[in-house]
């Protein structure tokens, strides 16, 4: 038996997200039905990020235990052929025995894209949330600030999650305008792991201060009172990429 | 009277070019339909480049004359709520009386963007030709140099064409790896004008170079030769953009 490690992009646009379903097509479904195809196993995978419908992928890590003879460079060409268009393995290779992509993950980036125009964007529609009205990226950076360091984030956790223990460590939010152009608002999340839906309602907190209904200190508030009714709204899925997995 | 000048984005993917016709859909219909349902004119709009079905534009212009008395702004922002998701007004000014989008133009700049890799691209998949092959990116850079100036291009005119006048300026033709990452090959060829798939053409061309089927000096033959049948292949639509147009 060997491990695999592989990184994994996908656009996540027409998938209900990356863990498997009965009866809607995820990106887990997708890559195990190809690995079956071309290496005749049935196997599970793990992956670090169980990403939510709609949201993309560009470093995703998934782990693979297999008794297949190829090459990671073989077995990564025959993926490749067989996945739709929407999803590919950019990196395989052998990983140490036992691994684990979910449990061995130390640290994720994601990150989130705010189209902030009046001018609906054309080419990456799929992948911004369009925002119209001003957004003052400063005061959300400065908001931000107040979610690093570890502490219990059960405010900005969405109903309905099966993680009882809601402590996390962040380790940067960044929060700029660009890179391409000043219509972008990019905010960029590191941590060392992620309450389900947490990356989208911190977005859509820091937009409630980016819109100066709030001002940064609030942020604090919010995580002191251990509500999820305090924070601002889920930011749409449509925005937020899983970047990198550092192991 | 009054003559307005738009400058407009589209995904080209859903439509059957820039230019009306009866049974398929057309960025030109799009735009002429939302301008309908908001000023009740019937207009007929001019565009600096007929682009073809599934190629895109980031600084398509168009010119639109009116009897309507809303400010340019207000009629983009009317424009762009009206249109669909793939296409977008950049831009609207007032334009000197008589402006036509076509005869006026003196300069207009496409560009190809290849992406030249083994690992398929998952999110500019519409947007790109995947060519998994090696490209030596240098020689098309030079093959492309043999283009410029004024010279009879019927060796890179599609049949089909309706332009008796084959002589257009090429100002400049260059090719480099980037800007975003070393598997994109970008393309960017500068013109007073340019024949039926003409860009296309360039492309499909200079990529006999970058797989060292042909030397660079071989681009001046087939320039010299007035027959489409020397030039190579037409290079797929996606990959095409036109950027900008100078009045």
């Amino acid at each position: 038996m060997r491990w695999l490690k592989l990184t994994v992009a996908y656009d996540g646009t027409a998938y209900s997200g990356w863990q498997i379903q009965l009866y809607h097509p995820t990106v887990q479904r997708v890559i195990e039905a190809a690995w079956q195809s071309i290496t005749g196993e049935v196997c599970r995978t793990t992956a670090a990020g169980r990403t939510d419908a709609g949201v993309h992928a560009c470093g995703q890590v998934v782990g693979i235990a297999t008794e297949s003879l190829l090459s990671p460079t073989e077995l990564q060409r025959a993926l490749n052929a067989k996945l739709p268009a929407d999803v590919a393995v950019l990196n395989m290779e052998v990983a140490p025995d036992g691994f684990h992509a979910t449990h061995d993950a130390i640290r994720k980036l994601y990150r989130y894209e705010i189209h902030n125009s009046r001018v609906p964007p054309v080419f990456n529609r799929f992948y911004v949330w369009h925002y119209p009205r001003p957004l003052d990226s400063q005061a959300m950076h400065q908001a931000g600030r107040w979610l690093v360091g570890r502490h219990d984030f059960s405010s900005f956790q969405s109903a309905g999650s099966d993680r009882p223990d809601t402590i996390r460590t962040i380790h940067r939010v960044d929060v700029a305008r660009g890179p391409r152009s000043d219509d972008q608002v990019t905010i960029e999340v590191e941590g060392d792991g992620f309450l389900y839906n947490m990356v989208r309602t911190i977005v859509g907190t820091l937009v409630q201060v980016g819109r100066h209904k709030r001002s940064p200190p609030w942020v604090a508030e919010v995580l002191a009172a251990k509500d999820r009714a305090c924070a601002g709204p889920t930011a749409p899925a449509c925005g937020l990429i899983l970047v990198r997995v550092d192991y």
